[in-house]
């Protein structure tokens, strides 16, 4: 009986998704619009239609031109955009901006494709968005990386530290390939800040070039309450998302040039390549419109958002299981990070029994939430300055009855069984055991680093086979691997799987974290280069 | 006494201009949408917000989301995203269909990246727009060229026959170096449709794949009153802008796949590349409305645009000056082109004593219209499925009153002292004479064919000079140099300049034409490599 209920739900369930499918993406975005979903995700104007600069949109059609005349031409400004981007330049104080219609990817390709020569050396950061090795793979760039800090206690990736830079930067002239570029990302997903000025020294007295992705915080530049941007700190080029925290509209950047260093005929010819020769007006008009109202009310509005914090903090210090750390005086005076952006919420289930999936899927279940990220040990919720105090409130709402739920659910437990953080993850449906049978969770928290034995280019371009990951240690990876978000790869192609990866793999798949980037989207096999 | 008054107007004009360019964009954009100006460019929208699919886009900002849980990932789609472009696939006939959120662009670097292996040989159309020469660039393929036909009497480039695209193959594959990927240009800008079924036999014969850039084709599919789409004359791989023709968004585009000639994951792993990791849903959106309406009410709305088209080219046949030419049964008997698309209007003023330049600034000042594009002979007009007939009518009357003007001026003329061609370039201001002293226009049609050097990116890393257009003769092209619109280049890096290069850029430069790709703006020098 109980078993033709659950066909009867199944059938159900399948019919309401079969629905959803038939329905056009428009109709899904309007009833998802409508609800009562807040979100605490990008892209950072929040859908708050009735703000500014926001409401200033109407039928997006309606402004929705060619490089007709009088309108200028992005990729040969010399009329209204050319006056915007300078404009825009005066208000960041940089050199020169430009306006990205591809998001920062498009940015991040330009920069690094205009720094260096095809088959140079390159020095990255490990913890750098996959645009950066696609950059590398389009130049067949002989990449080494400087590894982040690993923060054991909150399982984060912390800074870039600028004595490794120098040292990566002398071993790497002292090999005589000093590369003309190097390229870190900060702040992290996270909100950790590195010494930007720190490192922007170390890397201009060996002569290089410093390209920042700021993608994270585009918001820094417009108040004293976030951390200092990479602009004022010495980097060369900066690329930041505007839609990531500010209100401008998804895959809108800019990129910055705040020195002499870069060749600029270079970095136009790119920026022409990797954007489309159709730019949207829609895209420009929204990135002009959010810097001339960032330097209008950013100020004011951002520190609306730090005080929001603040009292978001407060609220929510005393949760007995869940754990909201504001980890910036800590992890400032510990490590070498100069900040921490605190509108970068990071929710600790750590104590709970319950991972970050669980938070999310009862945040959107119960709560109409839903978060930025996902991670084994946490959620994280990126907030703006387009959240509203009524944001914040459900937020911590929601966190402190979820906390009052676990504790209940953990005392009612001691008198039962013993129903262990395993059991969740069978529930959860993962495929672990399946595809890895003697797997145990360890907790090994150390980044593994990989032995590069080709470029990624040259990987790509190898014969490849697919194996089972069991059968996988030793072989060099053909393919990239990551978890997205935040998309940083644990394997990219050319490098050897080491015991060190193949137990993070193993740990990302039994949490039901979604690994990407394999060919097998069941994420049992991997592409190797057939040797 | 005159002098004080032209210094007034002159300063007014600059203060009307700085004015201008204080103003915000979106403002510009929205003085724009309110003002009568009618637009004969693409999008293909035409800015009929009241119209469906158009009236069901409100605000931008509330439907733009990221990839939150149930709206699925551009890159990796399994859920909405996957079953909207397979919807695509089903509506187009294809074997597969993806979104492409930067534009043509990068699905023409995608799909020439797909396809080829860095270094290799590669056949392309000369008359192929700028992304397929940076697909060549970032590839480093030794590109070798097909020229299209000439049409003298219409100056404009014809289709691509296909006994050349045999015959070059052929030639290729005994030097050893068959490529494995040729590309075409059909339709033209000008609305030309190359044999493609021909041309897809010649290279399948090869053993190679063809990829068709039918970017201004995207409303081929839709009805039997337009020619027909490569999709169903053997082309591979199919890249159409929906922007340019069909009710969709600016920078928003498809690309088809039509066999199983080509390597999906290569494809997919390139489309990831060069598209934003942030893709926009309001452009998703946009793109699946668009095939949906299409789908709906492609072929009546396609219909009544052949209807107006014919009533059009019905009104303006007898115009003695101007000369609005529906090429079709001409050019299709006399040549080796399949069809011609009549929604491009080419609008000739070889008999009139003006220029293209001269009928766009008319047009624009006078009838508040705005042409798509211009060239020295003729001006483009294009139509799409969202002009209304007053559109339509507008533009007829236009150029009935422009052609009278021009008969009673030229009567009055006769009459009068002899003001040539000549005068007009200089009233308009062109520098011809500067830069070229010896210059006299001639009536050379001939597409210039350089010789190859090198390959573009060994000319980009090249060291270079600058010297002047006129001591350029038998020097190698560090640039590209081409007239945009339409954006075909003239001269690509790596090419030896000969005599007829030169002649060509001098005919653009004097008819005022818009050079670009030079680094001197002001077109007096040409980069070439440093010997």
């Amino acid at each position: 009986m109980s078993g033709k209920i659950e066909k009867e739900q199944e059938r159900e369930q399948k019919r309401k998704l079969e629905e959803k499918l038939e329905k056009s993406l428009l109709e899904a975005l309007h009833v998802y619009a409508e609800s009562d979903f807040y979100p605490l995700h990008m892209p950072g104007h929040k859908r708050q239609i009735f703000e500014m600069p926001m409401k200033q949109f109407k039928n997006p059609f309606g402004i929705d031109i060619t490089e007709i005349e009088g309108f200028d031409n992005l990729h040969h400004a010399e009329g209204i955009l050319k006056s915007c981007m300078e404009h825009a330049a005066k208000v960041y104080g940089t050199e020169k901006t430009y306006f990205l219609v591809n998001g920062s990817s498009c940015g991040i390709l330009a920069a690094v494709s205009a720094c260096t020569a095809p088959g140079q050396s390159f020095l990255m950061a490990r913890n750098c968005h996959k645009s950066v090795y696609h950059g590398v793979f389009l130049r067949n760039l002989k990449a080494e990386y400087i590894y982040p800090q690993i923060f054991e206690k909150l399982w984060i990736q912390g800074g870039i530290l600028a004595d490794s830079v120098d040292n990566c930067l002398t071993q790497m002239e002292e090999r005589g390939n000093c590369p003309s570029a190097v390229l870190i990302v900060s702040p992290t997903y996270d909100g950790l800040v590195s010494d930007v000025r720190g490192i922007a020294e170390a890397v201009h007295r060996h002569g290089s070039i410093l390209i920042v992705d700021e993608a994270h915080g585009a918001h820094f530049p417009f108040s004293f309450a976030f951390p200092e941007s990479a602009i004022s700190m010495g980097a060369d080029v900066v690329i930041q998302s505007l839609h990531k925290t500010l209100p401008s509209m998804t895959q809108t950047a800019v990129l910055h040039v705040c020195s002499d260093r870069v060749d600029l005929g270079m970095l136009e010819y790119f920026l022409q390549i990797y954007q489309s020769s159709s730019p949207s007006y829609v895209f420009m008009a929204a990135m002009d419109t959010c810097i001339r109202y960032m330097e209008r009310s950013g100020e004011k509005k951002l520190e609306e958002l730090r005080k929001n914090l603040d009292w978001f903090y407060e609220r929510v210090q005393h949760l007995r299981k869940i754990q909201v750390i504001r980890g910036q005086r800590e992890l400032v005076e510990k490590c070498g990070i100069v900040d921490v952006d605190c509108s970068k919420i990071l929710i600790y289930m750590g104590k709970t029994g319950k991972n970050g999936a669980w938070l999310a899927d009862r945040m959107r279940e119960e709560y109409h939430m839903e978060l930025e990220m996902v991670q084994e040990q946490y959620g994280l919720a990126l907030m703006s300055l387009m959240d509203t105090k009524r944001g914040f409130e459900r937020l911590a709402a929601a966190l402190c009855e979820l906390d009052a739920e676990i504790l209940k659910e953990e005392k009612e437990e001691k008198q039962g069984s013993d129903v262990g953080l395993r059991k969740q993850y069978e529930e959860n449906g993962c495929k672990g055991e399946e595809w890895y049978p003697e797997e145990k969770v360890t907790a090994g928290t150390e980044i593994a680093t990989a032995e590069i034995v080709c470029t990624i280019q040259e990987a790509v371009y190898s014969k490849k086979r697919c194996i089972l990951w069991k059968d996988a240690l030793g072989e060099i990876s053909g393919e990239f691997v990551y978890v997205y978000p935040p998309g940083i790869p644990i394997l990219a192609p050319g490098e050897r799987i080491s015991e060190n990866i193949l137990n993070q793999v193993r740990k990302a798949a039994l949490a039901g974290l979604p690994l990407q980037g394999m060919r097998d989207r069941e994420g049992r096999q991997i592409e190797v280069i057939d040797r």
